[in-house]
Parts: structure tokens; C-alpha cells; sequence
């Protein structure tokens, strides 16, 4: 275990919008576990939730807690089974452990294991750290070609990538994504992955409208000047779109994306809306047979990912608008949560 | 084509309420068509609405109409080209013609054909008749064993079957059914011939809670005394089921069935309600992965619902509570309309 | 840990056709694992093959080892973690303990998991013993209208559910079944329990042939007698099953199973040929659009497993035709080995 | 229907090896017909086996008949329903017309209609004509991005996207496709389409093997030189790959393609091999699990394979080796079936 000190920097949230830097010992692992030296962790919608509001449903921030979990890094540890990496190796982090044991694990869905120890959901630590640990099956090797960055962005790929994977995207589809924060932006250069031939996206900001042509839109609709509905409806000739996600968790962008699809097509819900209950066209849902599904993270998506961006497919460095050192994670956090129309992706760097 | 006289009686749909008996000339077949003497015609709830709305949503009775859908009889005379059928036969008739041309059609999703001719969908004419001809690819011989009246129910049967085949239903699954009107009836008969283990039916009429007692329903609860979606928690202990299907309409019932469902279940939307927006929990969606799935109709459910019913999987001769001969197809329709405490199904018999 | 000795007998592979009784200490559980005291153990045709040939393909039996893998008994203890269990419960034990942490296990097809722990799979010990260790997630409670005959019956039934699975059976469809050792005849419940209407079995054995219609089988051919392909054919009307299953790894009952389905079909291989090619009608796959599934053991299906047994669907301790104690195991393995046209299901009792 | 003449030339296979060419009046189209003035036609292998063979299993050339079904050409007459086509559009034609009626089209698996009236299979005529009719749901419009020659090609490029389909080809995946005759070099395409990463390709020309490369195909092997199966195992780390292909009907290929996949991989029979029993490694498929599909032609494939071709995947125009007007027709069947070393696709121009 050389070049691994005692101790290490820590970004912790003390409070609503109050992060504090201080010194922790290095984790310890167990025997399938690696040490991760954090090179680049993406803030996402969730850690800006908990940091401003201290809790995200049942999800309550009850003490002082780390947050970040889109992260990457290098190896600096092995546990004594790990033979999987080596140290020095440059690698991804899906950041939910699961058990591994119960029906919903075993049956390879192990985003709903009710066990799952997630980064950066209470009381789980996350990644603002200069060192983490995980559980080796839960780290993925990443190629000299891929970014740190770009490992850090697999996350939310992972969620569009998931989505994909839910709604049986076929290559030729056509499809409308709702939304166009990170997860939205991320969502559509899974489905070009997937080779959907026409990816229409919504949003009000120009920036990201322009963002989510430079990672594969085929068609953008700002709805501040446009209705998407109908809009959707002019660009596939009257018959609506194959397939539908909506990413922001928008009401209004959920009524939108059902209105969107075909008869007999397919809507997923990965944005979580604020409030419960949302009105549905039901009638409309029964007489299309329309599939409704629901996403919930993600899971087996790792290494497609990063064989996905490995590709080329798109240029997603381009969506890393604003760098900060782990020292300025609070800065970070402001301005991520203030600039909604100028920051794209907000990335901390901890062993900078 | 022996024994088909030239004239027939029909009941016809004059107006709101109002239905008379006329003579009109027997309908001529083409090649690929065959004639048929109606038997058994059961009263479907979207009769009952045509009766008393004059519209059920975008489809309006803009003139004179025979109502009446769910039908079997004799073969009374086959076309030049038809093989499969000859004089005498028995038949269940599948009530709607697709083109078989369209791309629903080829995918296999017939149900969703744009230019399906469906019985008693105005403009076209229904079953409360003595002779309707029909596309020969849509009539299905019955075995002996099967009465006219079972043949008739194969049409919501098939609506049962269908969600059971949407919603991928497993031998050994749990799963809620909320509404026992005829379709909800005979959805929990193709419950059981999907193998589900438990069976859990809502309603408010003690009558139809206990035809669901015969169909295969292992728990009933009367919505009246208790709240649904708590008492099939505790049937489940807590974890929900695995499959539900809303069948009434009726958005209470849907809201109930989402909430029933376990974490990464599956929920069928059966039942149309009269109102367009719903209000449904989307965070409960998303965050246990639920699948919405839209029911309309139904496709290749007809070979299946008769060897269901012919294998003795339940009595549903016992649905048949009121017999009406043609000419009193308007007191037929009056008694399902007003009396839903004590009818379940009601069958005109348009030949005896 | 009440009334647990603190050693044990155990029968014990010393060469092929040589088992002795041994004492042995009671195994020490971790913190995750339960000790069961072994009530029933079936032997299975691989344990048969393993004690006459010492290896079965690249499975080698190198020392001294303990057979036995289809087993139920009583927790006798608990580890520290555990929570499931309490000693006293009576359980099935799913013979396979997978890593959880591979790509295999993590897509819910755990039975490819190259790391299995498999009982009485070289070189890893079995259950002809009174005690054994097994991690609480294989274990599964049992009701107590299930005999522990027919709790360790579910691991051969747990091969024809996952090829019903496997082969997507439909309620209602046509089967062909080749081959009625236990693995067979289980496989006939099984198809039972997903609802096929017509379960056509072939076999060389009057015994084996009966006990198949006890279980459940439609029709029987006795291939001393008839050749099976055309005997199917007339019994589905020229038109050849839905799906077939072989399940004796015997060659000619592959191409008789192959050339039995109708077009669009399904065939699942589930025996395991002695040799390595056999000749398979190629153009008859191709141009009927056949699907041919192997099947390696099973996932997923105990619970399920467990529930059919329960139903009551049926009496499968009809198929238990001898009984020994521990100490004769060696006689018990002759008599299944040389008195296959008498014995259905040998079951060894570890503590009676 | 203006500039239609009223006779045209034909080439009519008379014998085995001879073609002349005749005067034919034009045919005449039923209401849901339209004619299509023939731009060009490619060659196929089926084509050459008629031609030399007179007969390809049970299919035999018992009189004159007209070869050729890879086409495209202009809308030249419309029926009087006919809705989709305005004379002088243009199209690509899927040559074989499906009842619509029966179980197989009904369950969307129209490839699989007995009743299929396919060109150029005996006894209907094919396409090497000026005019053919042609039921117009079987038509497709292409866009002027796409030549007649590619319209031509999706035809056999339907095999590969039917292949993608029954296998479940997934973006990422790793593929082996054994045989670049057209139909394997159309296979590339579409893997390419379903967004396989890794594209192994086998034959023993290098014409071909370099024609892959232009395709798409990553790997190349060679079999003259290196073991396909060896190899694979090589660029897929040990593993093998997701999915195999094998589209030349050689017993060898099929069973390097077995070989060649991983545990729970899928491998599609994509070639017709001559002779009928081909010794598989059946313990290989039931130990991993390998999924085997049937392929036989294509379904719902059209308007997939005009978008891919459309959206510039792969210049497919290189695959037209050698050009033939209609009077030559003989010279090029002779051309194509000699010169397999020089010659990748064939095309007849009927009107140049």
C-alpha cells in the first residue's frame, strides 16, 4: 500500500448550504475491497437537493455528511482477494452496494435491493473525499482514452442507459426526451447508443438545448416558445414518437412525453417529481396501450457505458462547464445550485 | 345455403333508450366470409353506454344502430373460398376485423389496428340479430362441451386473457383485480388459468364479490368496509403484489391498484374511465419500477379463451343471471342498466 | 445452539461403487450461514454417475467425498446475521452458493456463475450427512403440509421450472416431454403448473410412463412402441407441439423432440448426452424458425418451487419408491443404480 | 396509368441453365395492387441454385418460370384503393405476400404464413421482368438519398436486421458472423445498425473479408489461414462472444459460430446447409446455456432497413460488383456463379 497517507481531506455538509473541509484517517478496506484515490467527482441534482434542503423524501440528512457519488479515480489499495485491479489502475465507481442475496438482487434487478448501501444518500458517505473504498465488483476498469470526467458522467449515463434498456429502445426509433440537466443531456447520447434516429429533446435554457445537440439531438424544442406535444407530433408526421422519457421530474413534462407517443409506444418516468400525485391522461394510457415504466437508478449498465463513451459517441467532455478543488466544494455547490442557465456539469476535484 | 331464410329480425337502436324490433334482408357474404345464426349475444357494459349516452368518447351513435358484440352461433353458410368452417359449426365470433395490412397489424398487435371494424363500434352494426356475417379468419369453432353462453363470454374473457398476457402473469404470482363487473369476472377465471396463486378481488356489490368466490378468487374485499390497498398489504405481509389490473374504471380502484403493487410490479389499466386526468403517484412509479400497462382490447386471445373455458377451469355459466329473447332486447337492456345489485351477465337470444 | 452434537456421521465416496460411514465434526457456520440437520436426501443421476464413474465430463472426483444434493431438513443453528431463521424451522436447500458479485449472478442468470459452490459437485462435499452449513439465501422455509420428501424433490422440479421459464411456456399450450427419470417426471408438474393443456411423454419404462400420468402427463408413448415424432404429430393434429423438452440426454430423444415441435417452436435441452456431437436436423431448425434453449440447472425457482408443491398440484410422494437410512447408503445407491425399471426417486434418510 | 406499354420483356428460366428472353403482356392489378416498373434486381444465392439446380429442397422449378426477388423500381400504376402511392414513386419491394389471417400473421411472425406467396420461389414468378405487381402493404417508398441498387439490397439486409432481432442484438455487444456471401455482408450492416462494438467476420475470400472491413466489421478472419473459433476466443479475451451468426449453411461454420460464443450467448442459423443432419456439441449448448434461433427470411424489417441504409451506416453501393441489363440476364447468373472469387453482388437493370 505505498503513496497512501494517514489521512485525508474531507468536503463535509454540517449543515443546509454549509460545507466544512476536514481531515479524516483513510478508510480502511476489507479483504474484496479497493481504496480509491478520488481524481473527479460530477455534482448531481440529488447532492444539491440534500445540501439546500437537507433531505429528499424519506431521505433525511440527520447529521454531518459527505455528499458526491458521480466520482473516479485510481486504485491505491487491494484488498487481499482483490485480483481484479491493480494499483495505479484508472477506474469508474457505480456507487450503490448491493447484498447480493435477496430476490431482487438474484433476479438481476439490483436496483431494487432494499439493502443497497448507496454514496451520498443519508447515512451513506459519499465522495467530496480524497479516498474512498468500495466493494471491488462495484468498480470498473476504465481505458487510457476515457477522462476522469467522462468516468464520472458513466452515473448519470447509467440512468439513460437504464432507461433504454426498460423501454426496449430499438435502433430506427424515434423518441422524445423531456429535460435537459445532466441526466437528460447524458440520456441522449445513451439513446444514440441504442440508435435511435430521431431525438427530439425539450428544455427552456438555450444552453442546454444547444448542449443536447452537440450529444446527438436530432431535433431540440425550447418550450418557452413551443408546445412539445404538438410540436413532437409535426416532426414524426402526425403519428408521435416510438418511445418517450422525462428526465426532470417537470408535471407538466410528463403529461407532455405521454401525449408524445404512438399508439402502442412506450413512456419511462426517470425524473421524481416533487409532489405525489401527478393528473394522467388514463383514457388515453388504455385506448394507445401505451407501457408505462418506472426507473429507478440503474443496474448492469457499467460496462456498456464505458464502452460506450470509449467509442467516441459524443464528445461528453463538453458538458463539464465548471472545475473546482475539493477545497471550494461549497462554491461549487453554490454555483451549480444558482446558474442553472450557465453550468451544465459542475465537476470537484479532490487530489488536485 | 339450406335453411337461411331471406329476412331476419333485428333490434334496432333508434335513439337514446330506445331500441325496436324490425325486419331487415339477410346479409350476403362474401368469399372469405361466413354467415352466422346468432345464439348467444351477452350485454357488455359499453352496450349499456352506446344505450344510454348515445357515445362512448369520440365514438357517437349518429344514426339508427344494432348494438351487442359478445356473440356465437351456427354456421348458417361459408363463402366460396372458406375451408374451415361448414354449415352446422359451432362458432365463437371475435367481434372486431382488422385489415391485416397496417404495421399494428404485421407486429402482431392487431388490437390496434386504425382500421378495425369492430361489432356495435358505431357506424358499424352489432350482434342483436338473427344472422351477422363475419371474416372467416375471425370465427372459432367450439368444442361441444361448450354452451353458446361461454362461447359469448370468450369476448371479456379475452380482455382478462389479454392483460394476463400483457402484464406477463406467472404461475405462482400474486395479484389484485379491482372491479368485478363481467370483465373483472372473467379476468380473474384468466387469472387462474395463468396459474396465479393468490387472487385478490375488490367490488361493492356482495353479488359480484361472491361470483368471484366461484370464478377462482381466493380473498374478496368489499370496498364498502375496507380499504383495499391496506388489506392487500396484509395479505401479502406487507409486500404487495406482484401484478394488478384495474378493470372498473374507476380511479379510486386505479389509484388502489398502483399502490398494491410491489416494488418492481406490474399494474394493467383495463377498465376506461369517464374522466381524462387521473391523479397517480409518479414517485411511486419511478422509485419501485413500476409497469404501466394500457389494455385495449385484446389480440389472439380467441384459440386460448376457448380451451380455457372447455378445459372446466370454472363455472361461468353461473355469470348468466337474466336470458332475454330478441324481440325484449330493450328490457334486456333496461334490467343490466338498473339493476347492477342483480344482474351479472345478461344474454338475448336472438334465434329461440 | 441447543442439542447439536458436536459430531456427525457422514457417508463418505472413498472410491467408485465404495461409500462408507464416517464420524465427522459438525461444521462451523459463519456469520451468514445456518446449520441444518438433514432430513431427506433424493439421489440423483449424477450422484449415480459420480459413484460408478468418478467424474462426470470435466468434473473429477480427486478424493474422499461426500454425495447428495437435492435435500430439506430443520435449522439446527443459526449464524450471528441471520434473521430468516430460527432454529426448529423446517426448510429446502437450493444446492448452488453463487458469488452475487459477477457479471452472470449480478444479470439474474446466477446459475452461470463460474464460481458456484455446488453440493456433491467436485470437489465439494454433499449432503449424505447429518448436519450441513449452507449461506441463509439458499435456504428457503416450508409449510407444513410439505413433507421433507417433497421439499428436496424441488430441486429436480427447480430444473423443469426454470425450462418452462426458459421456453417462455404458455397456459394452454401443447408440450412434448422426453425422458421419464425424475428430472422428467418432475418436469411434467412443472409444465402442469404453467398451465399446458396437452403434456405428451415418452419413455421405455411401464413404471416410469404411469407414475408420468400421476403427475400430470396427457398422453404417453412408450417409444418401445411408437415412434415419438409421428405419434406427436397425430395427437396435435399434423401440427407438432409448442415446446419440447429433452430431458434423458439421450440423442435420438433430442432429434424425436426437435422434430416434434411446430413451426415457431421451442426446444430446450435439458439432459446432458454422454457424447459430445449429435446430429441435428439444421434446415428443420432454420426454416421453422425453431428456438432451441439449453438449460443448465436453475435460478430463481425455489419460492416457486415451493408454492406449486404446496397447491397441492400433485402427489409427488407417489414418486419416492425406496427409502434407506444413512448407513445404507451404499446399498441405496446400487439399487437406484441397477434397478432403474423399479425405482423412481431413492431417498436416503441422514437421522432416522 | 399513362407511358405503361402493354407487353414487356422477361427472362424466363426454360431449364436448368437457360434463360431467354420473352415478350409477356403486362399484368394487370387487382384494387390494392400497384405496378412497379423494375429499376434493378440483385442476384441471390437462391437465385443460383434454381438456375443451377432446378431445385432447393422441396421447393422444385416444374415449368418456365421467372427468377429474381432483390428489387426496387418506380410506382408505375396504382389500384383503385391504393392510398399510399402516386405513379413515379420510388420503391422497394419485400417479395413475398402474406395472407394476413392465419395464427403465424396474426401473431406478427408473418414470415412464417404457409400461405406466403413469395418471388422467385416456385411456382410464382420473380422479378426479372420490366413490370411486376405487387400487393401494395408489401411496398415501401424510398427516399432519393437511396439508389435503386441499395433499395435492392434490403432484401438481403432484412436477413441480417431479422437476425439482430431474434437474437436480441444488443449496442456493445460483441458478434461473430461466419460467411460474407451478400447476405453476411448485409448481416454487417445491420450488426452495425444494432450497435455492436465488436464485429468478427469469417470467409475464405479475401474479396469478401475486405468487403466487410468496408461494412463495418472489426475483425477479420480468414479461414484458410487461422482457426475462427481459436481466434475468437483470442479477440474476445477468453470469453467469447455475445452473439454468433452463421450465414453461409456450412456445417463447419455453424459449428465454429457454437463454439465460438460465450456462456449464456445467442447464436442464430442464418444458412441453409445442404445437407440435413449436422453434429452439434449439445453439452456445450445445455452447459452454458447458449440460445439457439431459427431464421428463415425476415418480418417488419422494410422500413428498418430503408431508415439505416438512408441514415449512410455503410456505403452498400460497393457491393455491386457486376451490372447487367435484362437481355444478359443469363451471362449474369453465369457471371455470379462462377466467379464467386470476383464478383459480391450482381444487379440486373431491366429498363436501362
Amino acid at each position: 500500500m505505498t503513496n497512501v497517507p494517514q489521512t485525508m481531506k474531507a468536503a463535509i455538509m454540517k449543515g443546509i448550504r454549509e460545507i466544512t473541509i476536514e481531515t479524516l484517517p483513510i478508510p480502511e478496506i476489507a479483504s474484496d475491497e479497493v481504496l480509491i484515490k478520488v481524481k473527479a467527482v460530477g455534482i448531481c441534482g440529488s447532492d444539491l437537493h440534500y445540501y439546500s434542503n437537507g433531505r429528499i423524501g424519506k431521505y433525511v440528512v440527520e447529521k454531518p455528511m459527505i455528499l458526491g457519488h458521480e466520482c473516479s479515480g485510481d486504485i491505491a489499495a487491494v484488498g487481499s482477494d482483490v485480483k481484479r485491479f491493480k494499483v495505479g489502475d484508472r477506474v469508474a465507481v457505480e456507487p450503490g452496494v448491493t447484498c447480493g442475496h435477496c430476490e431482487a438482487c438474484k433476479e438481476g434487478r439490483y436496483n431494487l435491493c432494499p439493502d443497497v448501501q448507496f454514496l451520498a444518500t443519508p447515512p451513506i458517505d459519499g465522495a467530496f473525499v480524497q479516498y474512498i473504498k468500495m466493494r471491488q465488483d462495484f468498480v470498473f476498469s476504465i481505458p487510457e482514452t476515457l477522462s476522469y470526467e467522462e468516468a464520472a458522467l458513466i452515473e448519470p449515463f447509467s440512468v439513460g442507459i437504464h432507461a433504454a434498456s426498460r423501454t426496449k429502445l430499438q435502433p430506427g426509433s424515434t423518441i422524445a426526451i423531456m429535460g435537459m440537466g445532466p441526466v437528460g443531456l447524458m440520456a441522449v447520447v445513451a439513446a444514440k447508443a441504442y440508435g435511435a434516429s430521431t431525438i427530439i429533446v425539450t428544455d427552456l435554457e438555450k444552453l442546454r438545448l444547444d448542449a443536447a445537440k452537440e450529444m446527438g439531438a436530432t431535433h431540440v424544442i425550447n418550450i418557452r416558445e413551443k408546445d412539445p406535444a404538438e410540436e413532437i407530433k409535426k416532426i414524426t408526421n402526425g403519428k408521435g414518437v416510438d418511445v418517450a422519457w422525462e428526465t426532470a421530474g417537470n408535471p407538466k413534462a410528463l403529461q407532455s412525453a405521454l401525449e408524445s407517443v404512438k399508439r402502442g409506444g412506450k413512456l419511462a418516468i426517470v425524473g421524481l417529481p416533487a409532489q405525489n400525485e401527478i393528473p394522467l391522461n388514463v383514457p388515453f394510457i388504455a385506448d394507445n396501450e401505451v407501457d408505462i415504466y418506472g426507473v429507478f437508478r440503474y443496474a448492469n449498465t457499467y460496462p456498456k457505458g464505458i464502452n460506450f463513451l470509449s467509442s467516441g459517441i459524443a464528445d461528453t467532455t463538453k458538458l463539464v462547464t465548471d472545475k473546482y478543488s475539493l477545497e471550494d466544494t461549497q462554491e461549487a455547490m453554490e454555483r451549480a445550485l444558482n446558474h442553472k442557465d450557465e453550468c451544465l456539469k459542475v465537476v470537484v476535484y479532490p487530489n488536485d
